[in-house]
This record gives C-alpha cells, sequence and structure tokens, in this order.
C-alpha cells in the first residue's frame, strides 16, 4: 500500500470547481510518512493531499456526486413537488402477458366451476351496457366471489400485476360505471353475494352482502312477517352495493331521503391495498369522526370495494295511491311545493310527475285496462295511518284543485294502486313498447323544485325544435327528472348527444346538478368541473389518489381529466 | 488539451468496483492519438481510457450519482416508503418570535377593533372550556372574521407562520374541540360570522353564515311567519359551524336524523391551501361523485373551515307533549321500540329518557310548579295534524300501558309542555342546581337501542359501587344516553374519569360508539381504534394528511396517536 501510493500518487489542484479543476502530478516520493502542514493535506484537491490517485479521484466523485443528488433533490423539491402531487398517477397497467398470468392466477386461487370467466360474450356483455352509449370496452376477466376474503384475494391479485378492477352487480346503471378499461381490467361480479346476514328487529336494521337487491330483501321482509322495509327504491334489479356506489335515490326519497341519509349505519370494505375496514358500528348514530361510510356513497368503486352492508330499516305504513292531471307543469310543481309544506308533507311518500308524452306511452304501450288522460299528471304515494290518510287526502285534493288540476282521483282497489305505480317505476319499458324498434338514452337532472318549471318548459321546446322524441319522468317532490330521449339509428346518436349536453348546462345554470341519482360513471365526467368548481373536484382527485394511489379502482370513471394546471395549485405546502 | 492531457494522462484499472478499484499511471505519450484497442477505452476505470483526467473523473462522478439516487430510492421505497406515508407529519410551528410576527400580521390585516385579541383573559376563556375537564393551553390570539375573505387571510397567515388554528363560535362542545394548542394557536372566532344570507321559502331552504345559531334561525322563521325550520337542536346556543363539526343530533333526531343526513345541502369551506370551495349547489339531491360535505361534518375544523351553508327546511307541524313512568329502564326502551316499529311511529317528533336521579333532581331544582314523580320516565313530542296527534297519543298509551307505565299523562296547557321540554334541555342546569357546590363531567354514548337497558343498568350499577353521585338522560329512540357525574373537588376528579373510561367501553363492547352526539374532541381521541379498528382510523387519517399536509388544522383534536406500526402497512403500493 506504502509502496503503491509511493509510485502513483499525484495531486489535484482546484483552480476554480467544475470547469477549470486540474489535477497535478508531483514527483514520487522516497519518504511517504512525510506529513504536509495544515488540513490541506486532507482536501483531495490539494497539492499537500496525503491519499494515492486512486483516493483522491473517488473524494473528487464522491463529492461531486453528492452535489448532483443534492442539487437534483433541491430542484425536484422546489419546481416539482406540488406538480408531482398534482399530476394523475403515472399508469403502469398490465401488459396482455401480465394480465395473463393474472387470469391464471386467478384460476388457481378459485378454482370452483364459473368462478373465473373468460369466455369472450361475457367480457363483451359484462363490459358493455344495453342502456348507455358511452365509449366502452370489454373487460380480460369476469370473477364472481362469494365473500369479504374471495374479494380481498381479487383486489390483491389486481395490485400484484397492476390491473383496473370494476365492480359490478345489478348492471342496472345508465352512464358507463360497469364498463372496461381498454387496457384491460378486472370484472367483479358481486352478484352471487347476495346473502341476507342478519336481521335484528329490535333495533330495525339489518345485514347483507352488497350484491342482494334491494327487492328481494324486502320481499323476504314481508315472507317472514317482518313490518319493517328499506326504503331506497331505485331502478328494479338494482343491488345495494351498486345503491351506495351511485348514490342512489327513488320515488320514495320525497319521505324517507336517499342513499346519503343514514340508512347505511356501516359498511364493510376492501380498500385498494387489500385491507378489510369496517367504517361503523352498529349504532344508529355516531359523532366519532367523519363518516367514512359516507366516503363510498357516490364514489362508484373508486375508493374500494365495499362486499359487506348494515342497513337501517323503517317501519311498513299503509299507502293509498292517488292521480292528478295538471294543465301544464308549472300548475303542477307549484301544487306540490304547497303540499310539501303543510303539515301533511310528511304523509306524502312519493309524488311523481310524468309528462303528457309519458301518459301517451303508457297508454299506446298498453300496459293499462282503460286509458289515462293524456295530460301532465302526479301520481302521489300518501302514506299513514286511516285517519292520517283520510286527512291528508282531502289536504291535498284541496292544494291540486286551487292550483288548476282538472281530476283527482284514487286508485279504488290495492290492485289498481300497485298497476298505477308499476307504470310509473317501468317507464322506460312503457317508453320502448309505446316505440317499438327505437333506442333509448336515458338521463336526468336535479334543481331547485322551484326551478324545475322552468326546466321542464325549456328542455320540451329543446327537444321539439331538434325534432327529438321523449318522455318525461320525474322525481318532482325533489327537483328530479328523467328525460328518456328516443332514437332509431346511430345517425341520430350525435342529435341525442347534444341535447343531453344541453340539458345538463341547462341544469347547471338552475343551481342543479348534473345528475340526481344516475351517478356520474363515464357520460357525466365532463360536467362535474361546471358543476362543483376545479377546487371541488380536485379535492376529490386529492382524496382518491391517498386512497388508491395506483389508481386501479374503476379508473376512467368519475372524476374528469384536469383541464390545465392552476397558477396557485391545490396542496402545495408553501406560504 | 493534448498536451494536457499527454503530460497528466493517468489510468485507472477497476480490478472489482468501489472496494478494489486501482488507478494506475501510464507513461506520459507523445502520440496522444494512438487508439487503445476495445471497449475498454471508454471506461473511466480503465488503463485504456481515452479521456482526460477530467472527464474520468466526471465520469466516475456520474456513476456514483447514478448508484446513489438509485440505492437511495430502493432503500426509500421498500423500507421507508409506507413508513413516511403513515407517520404523524414532522411538525415544524411557530417559535414565539414567529407567533408575534403572525399577529403583527393580522393586526396590520384587520385594524378594525376587536378584530385581533390578545388579551390574556380571553386567550384563557377561549382555549379552555367550563365543561371538559381534558388538557389544555390558551390559544396566541383571538381573530374574529366577518366573511369568507377575512377568513381565507387568516388561514393564509396560519400557514405562512406554521401557526394552528382552531375554530370557535357556540363554545358549547364538551369534549375539548375548541382548547389551545400547547405551542401556540390562532383561535378562529366565527361567532361574529352569524348571518342568514338568503331565504328560499319555496325550495325550503336558507343560506347562512356558519356563526349564526340554530334557535335564531327558527326564530327568526318564526318571526317572518314562514311556516317553516330547521330541525336539528344540540344544546342550547350552539352554532352550525360547530353542528356541522360535531356532527350533531339533539331531540329531534328520532323524527329528523341527525347532521349527517341531508340537512346541509352545500357548504362553503376554506380549505388548508387558502382555496375556498362550495361542496355542491343548490339542488335537494345529487349523484354527482361522492359527497364532500359529508367529509366536513363530524370533521371537528380538522379538514377546513366552514363559512357559508345551505341549510335544507322543513314544516312546522303542531306538536303535543306526553310524559310517562316507568318501572325500570327496560320496561321504558322496550315500549319506545314498538311504538317506534308501528305506522305511529313517525308522528313520534321526540322520545326522551330521564332517570330517577334526573327527575329528583328537577323537583330539587325547584324549576317545577309541583313535583314530577321520581321514577324512569319518557317525554314524548307527538307531532301531526290533529287526527294525527290523536290516533297516534291513543296508540303510545295504549303501548306504554302494555309495558307496565304506571302512568301517562299529556301537558294540559301549551305553556306546561314547553316548561316540561325546557326541564329536558337544561338537564345540565337542573342537575346543578339541584346540587349546589358541584362540578359536573358530560359524557355521551350510543348504542343499538335494543342494548340500551343492559349499558344503563350496568353503568348506573357501576356509578353507584363507585361512590359517584350522576343523572342520566338520553335520546331513547337512537339508544343515545349522557351521563351527567357530579363531583366536588379535583380529588375526585380521576375516579369520575375511571368511571366515564369504563362506561366507553362498556359502550362500544355492545356494538355501540363512544360518543353518539358530543363528538371525540380531545376526550374521546383514545376510543377511536378499539370502536372503528386501526384501518379505518388510519383511512381518516390518510385522508388528513392528503388535505392539511402541515397539520394546521386544529392540531391535536379527533385523530388518536398511532399505536405501533403494523406489519402490513396501509396504503403500501406493493403486492
Amino acid at each position: 500500500m506504502v509502496l503503491r501510493l509511493s509510485l502513483q500518487r499525484c495531486l489535484v489542484h482546484p483552480v476554480s470547481a467544475l470547469r477549470r479543476h486540474m489535477i497535478l502530478t508531483r514527483p514520487a516520493s522516497t519518504t511517504p510518512h512525510s506529513t504536509p502542514p495544515g488540513l490541506l493535506r486532507y482536501s483531495p484537491w490539494s497539492k499537500e493531499f496525503l491519499g494515492s490517485l486512486k483516493t483522491r479521484i473517488f473524494l473528487q466523485s464522491a463529492f461531486y456526486a453528492v452535489g448532483i443528488v443534492t442539487a437534483a433533490g433541491l430542484v425536484d423539491s422546489y419546481l416539482f413537488a406540488s406538480r408531482t402531487e398534482l399530476e394523475e398517477p403515472v399508469l403502469h397497467y398490465a401488459s396482455p402477458q401480465g394480465t395473463k398470468l393474472a387470469i391464471e392466477e386467478l384460476r388457481a386461487t378459485f378454482p370452483r366451476a364459473n368462478a373465473v370467466d373468460t369466455d369472450a360474450d361475457t367480457l363483451r356483455t359484462y363490459g358493455f351496457s344495453e342502456n348507455s352509449y358511452h365509449p366502452a370496452s370489454p373487460h380480460s376477466v369476469v370473477v364472481r366471489p362469494t365473500c369479504t376474503s374471495d374479494v380481498v384475494k381479487i383486489v390483491n391479485i389486481s395490485r400484484k400485476y397492476r390491473i383496473p378492477i370494476t365492480p359490478y352487480s345489478g348492471a342496472t346503471s345508465l352512464e358507463g360505471h360497469t364498463s372496461g378499461y381498454p387496457s384491460g381490467s378486472i370484472c367483479l361480479d358481486m352478484s352471487g353475494m347476495d346473502q341476507i346476514l342478519q336481521i335484528n328487529e329490535a333495533d330495525s336494521d339489518l345485514v347483507c352482502q352488497s350484491g342482494a337487491r334491494w327487492e328481494d330483501i324486502n320481499a323476504t321482509l314481508k315472507e317472514k312477517g317482518i313490518p319493517l322495509f328499506f326504503p331506497l327504491d331505485p331502478g328494479p334489479g338494482a343491488t345495494i352495493g351498486g345503491m351506495i356506489g351511485t348514490g342512489c335515490s327513488g320515488t320514495n326519497a320525497v319521505r324517507y331521503g336517499t342513499a346519503r341519509a343514514e340508512w347505511f349505519l356501516n359498511l364493510t370494505a376492501v380498500l385498494p391495498n387489500g385491507e378489510v375496514i369496517k367504517t361503523r358500528r352498529r349504532a344508529r348514530k355516531s359523532a366519532a369522526g367523519f363518516d367514512t361510510t359516507k366516503l363510498f356513497i357516490g364514489a362508484e368503486g373508486t375508493l374500494g370495494i365495499v362486499t359487506e352492508v348494515t342497513l337501517r330499516l323503517t317501519p311498513v305504513i299503509p299507502t293509498k295511491v292517488a292521480m292528478a292531471q295538471f294543465p301544464d307543469v308549472e300548475h303542477a310543481v307549484s301544487a306540490v311545493q304547497e303540499i310539501l309544506n303543510t303539515p301533511y308533507g310528511p304523509h306524502i311518500q312519493c309524488v311523481e310527475l310524468l309528462d303528457d308524452h309519458m301518459m301517451e306511452a303508457i297508454n299506446t304501450a298498453g300496459l293499462v285496462d282503460h286509458p289515462y288522460p293524456v295530460e301532465d299528471t302526479l301520481f302521489f304515494k300518501i302514506q299513514g295511518d286511516p285517519t292520517s290518510i283520510k286527512s291528508t287526502s282531502k289536504a291535498v285534493q284541496d292544494i291540486v284543485k286551487k292550483h288548476g288540476s282538472s281530476r283527482f282521483e284514487f286508485a279504488s282497489t290495492d290492485q289498481e294502486a300497485e298497476d298505477l305505480w308499476q307504470n310509473r317505476k317501468y317507464a322506460l319499458m312503457s317508453t320502448m313498447a309505446a316505440n317499438p324498434g327505437t333506442r333509448c338514452w336515458t338521463t336526468d337532472v336535479c334543481v331547485p323544485v322551484s326551478r324545475l318549471p322552468q326546466l321542464v318548459f325549456e328542455t320540451k321546446k329543446d327537444l321539439a325544435d331538434s325534432g327529438i322524441q321523449s318522455t318525461i319522468v320525474g322525481h318532482v317532490g325533489d327537483g328530479n327528472f328523467h328525460a328518456l330521449i328516443l332514437f332509431r339509428d346511430d345517425s341520430e346518436l350525435q342529435g341525442v348527444s347534444d341535447a343531453v349536453h344541453r340539458l345538463v348546462h341547462r341544469a347547471v345554470a338552475l343551481e342543479g346538478t348534473c345528475t340526481g341519482e344516475h351517478g356520474v360513471g363515464v357520460g357525466k365526467k365532463e360536467y362535474l368541473t361546471d358543476e362543483l368548481g376545479e377546487g371541488t373536484v380536485e379535492l376529490m382527485r386529492v382524496i382518491k389518489r391517498a386512497i388508491d394511489p395506483l389508481n386501479l379502482m374503476n379508473p376512467g370513471k368519475l372524476y374528469p381529466e384536469r383541464r390545465k394546471p392552476k397558477a396557485e395549485e391545490f396542496n402545495r405546502p408553501s406560504a
């Protein structure tokens, strides 16, 4: 070592770092132990440096290396820190080969028949929806779990191979929520997880798997003679998981509110990291922090997979169905506003608006014994004990008359009441049955109730001016309305899409929302920023990124793409 | 260049990188263009290297730099990635000097009188609460904004100087929500922001600032002759902002639900980054994504400052007050369960339980004309049109009799009804007036209704065994109950605290929650993990960190400190 030192030593003199540094040799010394004076002997740039050329180069290199790393770190933290937090996560989804391996692992994990399905027709059926005309792709594989731990395994495989995962159950959604991801996706078919696990009649609650249908739950309670029911009633066939995902409501929302109220006491959810959480316990209320239950309601499967749910139930109350015709929507809406603000308001379980076109469609579809008057019509469901129904009916009758109603009649029998209500619930089917050979684009918006007449009037005029045929039904008690727009072939699709676009902008301009109950999915993404503002949408994205950093949970749905970077960026931790 | 090369060239020979690399000199060459053979001439460690010593050092530096960055990245991502995400953010709150500068800037920003207050008594009064016995500190400064843009300025100053900010308004909270932060804090006194900005009677909604009191809002509506009210009724003096922060409820929750239902349509909030967002528009319902309104409900001011709110109102409905005595709590609760599950259930606006001690306290406090029977008692508020009240009262009377009630009587006049209800609302005052010289620790828990009798029985026994005096009142329709525990001096405080601890654990073991409506604050933090599980609490922390990375919004409240790292860490993006 001493010998090598003496033979190979050379010196480096720093004139100025980086640009002009020089390395000087000095004559080989025969007295390697002679000590140069001062601290300079430790500097690898000094003539007096004690070490070998090798050491000198190593130390200089290390110094520069540390300098480069530090400089890069400073540049990164001061210039790019907020940007890296802000931009969409860089996606490295699985290649086709990776997807193949994932499917093999899924097959090995779930060997039972039909648990893992790659039939081409199935992948297409699950990836597309007959109810929507938004861009879609087939899934790569459909997997059918039966319990929470199955879902954990699937989520872990999705994460291992970086394959997006899309939950699926009732398949009644209208905005492309369950469509496949273009680079491949695992479709998590929850419809087999439909068991009722526990009924606590004394506490008016029930625990079920998330694939259970709301209609089946209510039928089971009725069969068992339990005088309770679950009041959220979206489209026929919808499941609890999907109802949570879209933040559903339905005709009963006037009396019972929506999925965003307090009907879901506790959720079991599998988070993107594979962890299983329960959002609450079984108490009817809690003030223990902000409610993570609510986080999953309306998240459209983008924050985790809900597998089990504790539902709150409510007593079954006798109802009576009535119908009133009006000269126009404005008169109908003003009658509803007055009724709901009286002490009789809480007895109104539902109040539905069906426009003249919808009434005509019901008649034409041949679903009724005698035709209804073709006028703008309100359907009421009045609830209460017999004396309350009587007094409420009287009050309703007086008020609708005052607001210009020409007719008011009760369903004469329970069967007639049920038929009448079925006609409303199956509005889509009636509309299509009355117009054979057509297809239908269904959309919904919601505005403050007082704005509904203007919205309906302008929308009907717009559709008529554009030569587009449609029916309109609305949960008029909430200001929520649906347009069922008919068309015959793809050549008309653009015109329909444009009309929907105008309808949404009209609703948002009236202090309303792009969707009252159908959700965002693919179809309404573009409107969210206009409706809520960039700050609110970015808050949603910040939460999404924090919970699902790999963006594996139903990507491409709900969150609009960022429009342009803003000067004052969200979440940048500087003054 | 060529000359310097020829004079100074020396060569490096890599025997093995890092540990044994060697640098060899070779004789100065007069033929600098002679080309060494093979690829070694490109290696800066090789004898054959073609470039200058400067180039050699540069290339080695770059190599080491890349190595360091890669190694650091690997270490970071594999060992520390989840930890750095998981641990509490490193806090660098302002020094006393920084706080002084911040106060100067606040004074310069808000020159009006009383806007910025540093009076020592005020700081202490605002930092501590007479209602709680949890650790607290005085604030550094109290600031009184009048509008949203004032709040933005204060939040920006808090962030600039890194001073925690604690919102404050009605000061009725019981769990230390508004206490000061030990290293100094800005107390944001919202009580001056109490204006009603807009009343939309036709849509049954109202826009106000968040410092408005619910009682003032209802009084204003009554004065104006508008037959609507806001039904959330927590403690007297509570403000809308505080009611949102704690996720409040009250006696009306049986009929109208809690703050977590759909009474808050839209919030204006100032986020920790100073951005102002609106969470929704004014439509009564929306399915446009998960509801960021709900994020602030129960967040106790830890995610942002709510400045304006759109409230949903509901019609005023006539009520009648009744009272029934029972042999014990179990009989009282079973009667309530039966009543609520009949078709008459929706007419029960409130049903409150007052135990024998509470009834005795009311008598002793001398707030009533004639003494009440000292028995476990239910107070009912029955609502509806006159015929419904009549039929419901009959049904209630029959059911309570069936469940062993000895007495059932209506308040004979409106004044008596109001007095009766006031006795319930002012339970704390009655309890203290009946026991002069005592102090009171108020706590609440909530369990499924069927578990309430067991909880009350065991708690009363525990308190009696410990020689502790208390009264009990409960929102029995929700399973929520309050213990008002009396003590005389600090020497008894530990015993009271221990009894509260046992009560909370008892409630959680019965599928309940550590708080039904008072919130977490400082006092209930330690129970959250037991109640919800580490995964759920960590989900709450992940959201808090994403929205408030500097932890400036009411730190020290709500989120429990982490107990111990878990093997499977949250949010680690690996397979």
